[in-house]
C-alpha cells in the first residue's frame, strides 16, 4: 500500500486518546474546550426557506458575508463582503492556508505555544514550524524581528487574543509593532480570532490585521465559540490579491458550506437576541473561571504559576520544577482526572517541557476541588519520584 | 508572495465562467447539473434536539453511520458503521483521498472521460492522471489490464453507474471483470455514485466494490442529488485498512460535518416518505429525459450520435466531425444558451475534442426547441466555416 508520502506525517492524535479517555463515566475532565452544553442557546428553523436545500455559492450566503464584513469594519479592518469566504468551521481556514502556502521545507512562524491543530495541519504539509518566543503582553519583538529577517516564512499564524493554549492577550502596543514589523517585512498575517467575543474583563484590543498597511492577510472566525458548534459555520477574511485563490480552494476541498447552518447563523448576527446571549454566556464562564482560580490557588499555588485568563477556556499553568507533562498523563487519568499536556502546543515538544492546559468550564464548581487536588497529587507523586 | 507549488496548477476555472454566464437573465442553460428547484422536497426542523449543536464526533452521528451501513449491506457492500464516515458533501472524499495517495508525480487512473471536479483535485495535488479508454458497457479491460500492469496507479477512481458526463453504466459482465483486474493487481478502487438512485429504466447493478475480494477501497455517495444540496451531506464507506487515516484527515480539513444536516438527512433514509419523493422525483426527470430526446433527434441527428441516459442529469454529444467545442462557447453564449464543451472533461483536453455535456433537467421543456436549435444553429456554422 502506497500512501503519500505526507501521511507518514498524519499525528496519531494524543489528543483523540485524551478526549476519549475524558468521556469514561466517572471521569473528571480539564482536557476538552467544549462550550458548555447547558449554554447552548434554542434556535428556531420554522422561516427557513426552501431554497436554502438547493446548491449555493462557494463564497457563500451574499446576506451572511454583508453581515460579517460589517462586523470586522466594526473591528477596525477595511474590507468589503467581496473578501468574506464562509467556511465549514474555521478549522478549515487552516486546511485552505496550509494548501495555499506550504510545500515540503516551507518555513512558517507560529507563536509558541499554539493552536494544536494549526500545528498539526501545517506539519502534516510539511511545513518547517519556526517557534516565536512570547512574553506576558505578546511576541518578544527582538526575536520576531530575527525570525522575519533571517527565515523569510511563508505566513506567520497569530492568535491574539485569549490564545488556546496559554490565554495570551496582545497589548495594544505589541499589536501595533507587529503589524509594523510585519508590513517591513512583507510577511502575510493569519490571525485567528475564535475567542474574541470570550472577554471577562475588558474589551479586546482592535485586532492585527487592522493595523497593517500593505503586506497580505487573513482574518479568521467562527460562531462556534459563541452560538452552535454543531453548525460548522466558521469564516476568513482576506487581503483582496489572496482571496481568489482561497475561493478556488474553498470550492475544490467542498464546493460550499451547508447553507442551512448558514442561515441560522444570519438570523443572529447583529440583533439584541445574540447580545443578550453573549452577555449570559460570558457571565457564566466568568463565575466558572473565577471558582477555578481560586481552587488553583489551594491546590496549585506551590507547584505551578499562571496567569487569570482574561477570556477564553484555559488556564495554561507553568510548574515551577519543570518535568515532562505527557508523563503525567497515565496515573491522572487512574485517577479520573483528564488533562492536557502542555508539550504538544510546541513544534519542538521535548524543548518545552512543564506546563499544562486546563479547561475551566466543563467540571462543576462543587466538583472542581476535588479534581484538581486528585491532579495536583499526581504531579506531587511525579516529582517526588523524580526527586527520590 | 510565495505561494505553494501545488497552487501554480489550481485550475482557472472554465466553469466557473460558464456557470455565472448562465446565471444572465434570457440564457438558457444546458450548461450546470443543479436539481430542479420545484423538486426541492420541503424539510421540517421542529423536533431537532438543542444537543445537535454542541461538538459532535468527526466520524459523524452514530445512527446516521448505522443506517448508512444498512443501505450498503442493502447494496451487496460489506461493511458495518464503523466503516462509514460522514462528509461535508461527498466532493470531500476527492480531497480526502488526494491528501491520503497523491504526491507530485503519483500516477493515478481515471475514466476517459471523467467527473471534472475529480480531475481538477488529483491534478492540483500533482497527480499523472492517466485515461482509461471506455466501451459503451464500461471500460475496455485490455486497455485496464495494461494500464494496471505498465503504472501501478495509486488508486482507480470510477463512477460506473450514470457517469457525469457520459451518462455511461457499466454492465454485470464489465463490473465482475474489473473487480477482478484490480484484486489482481491490488489496486485501490474509489467508486463515486451520486446518481445511483436517478435511474429511470431500471435498477442499477451491484457496485464495483461488492465484487472485490482482496483489494482496498473506498465507497462514495451523497444526499444532493436526491435530497437536499444545501445541506452538504455525503458520506464514504472504506476497507477497514484506510478508515482510520481518512477518519484522521477528515478530522484535520474541518472536525467533523454539521450535526444539523446530519440529523435531518437521519429523519429521511429509509422512510416511506423518501421512498415516494424519489419514485416523483425519476419520473420528473424521466419526464425531462424523453422531451430533451426527442428535441436532440430534431436539431443534432445529422450532428452527434448519442446514447439516451437511463439516470443521471446529462446527454453527452459525440459529433460526427470533431471539432474543439471550446470555441463554440463564445458564439454559444452570444445566442443566450450555455452549454459544457467536452474537453475538460478529459486529462488531455486536446486529444479529445468534439463532445458537449448537455444537462437536460434544468431548461423547461416548452423552451428546449428554440435552446437546442440556437446550439444546433451556432455548431452549424462553425463547421461550415471550418469547412469553407
Amino acid at each position: 500500500m502506497a500512501f503519500s508520502e505526507r501521511v507518514s506525517r498524519l499525528k496519531s492524535s494524543l489528543i483523540r486518546e485524551i478526549l476519549a479517555a475524558a468521556q469514561r463515566p466517572g471521569m473528571m475532565s480539564f482536557a476538552g474546550g467544549l462550550p458548555a452544553e447547558e449554554m447552548l442557546p434554542s434556535v428556531d428553523w420554522a422561516e427557513m426557506p426552501t431554497s436554502m436545500g438547493q446548491y449555493g455559492m462557494s463564497e457563500g450566503e451574499p446576506m451572511l458575508r454583508e453581515a460579517l464584513a460589517r462586523e470586522a469594519r466594526a473591528l477596525g479592518i477595511t474590507c468589503e463582503a467581496s473578501q468574506v469566504l464562509i467556511l465549514s468551521g474555521s478549522q478549515q481556514a487552516l486546511d485552505l492556508t496550509s494548501k495555499l502556502y506550504i510545500d515540503k521545507g516551507t518555513p512558517v512562524l507560529l507563536e509558541a505555544p499554539t493552536y494544536l491543530a494549526a500545528l498539526q495541519s501545517f506539519q502534516f504539509f510539511g511545513a518547517h514550524c519556526l517557534s516565536l518566543p512570547m512574553e506576558r503582553d505578546g511576541p518578544d519583538l527582538e526575536s520576531l524581528r530575527e525570525l522575519l529577517s533571517l527565515n523569510r516564512p511563508a505566513f506567520i499564524y497569530l492568535i491574539p487574543t485569549f490564545q488556546n493554549p496559554s490565554g495570551l492577550r496582545y497589548s495594544d502596543r505589541k499589536r501595533d509593532e507587529v503589524a509594523a514589523l510585519l508590513d517591513e517585512f512583507n510577511v502575510t498575517l493569519i490571525e485567528d480570532e475564535p475567542y474574541r467575543e470570550l472577554s471577562f474583563d475588558s474589551v479586546a484590543a482592535m485586532p492585527v490585521v487592522s493595523r497593517l498597511n500593505t503586506t497580505s492577510w487573513i482574518y479568521t472566525g467562527t460562531v462556534s465559540k459563541t452560538l452552535l458548534p454543531g453548525l460548522r459555520i466558521g469564516y476568513l477574511i482576506a487581503s483582496p490579491d489572496l482571496f481568489p485563490h482561497l475561493l478556488r480552494l474553498k470550492q475544490s476541498a467542498d464546493l460550499h458550506t451547508s447553507r442551512v447552518g448558514q442561515w441560522q447563523v444570519l438570523q443572529w448576527l447583529g440583533t439584541e437576541k445574540l447580545d443578550r446571549h453573549l452577555e449570559e454566556l460570558r457571565s457564566y464562564y466568568r463565575g466558572r473561571r473565577d471558582a477555578f482560580q481560586a481552587a488553583l490557588e489551594t491546590h496549585f499555588a506551590d507547584l505551578a504559576e499562571w496567569q487569570m485568563p482574561e477570556g477564553g477556556l484555559f488556564f495554561w499553568l507553568t510548574l515551577k520544577h519543570p518535568i515532562d507533562t505527557r508523563a503525567l498523563l497515565e496515573p491522572a487519568l487512574a485517577a479520573n482526572v483528564a488533562f492536557m499536556p502542555g508539550e504538544p502546543f510546541f513544534p519542538e515538544p521535548d524543548k518545552h517541557p512543564g506546563h499544562l492546559r486546563l479547561n475551566f468550564s466543563h467540571v462543576a464548581p462543587d466538583k472542581l476541588d476535588e479534581g484538581l487536588k486528585r491532579l495536583s497529587d499526581v504531579l506531587r507523586r511525579a516529582l517526588s519520584q523524580q526527586a527520590a
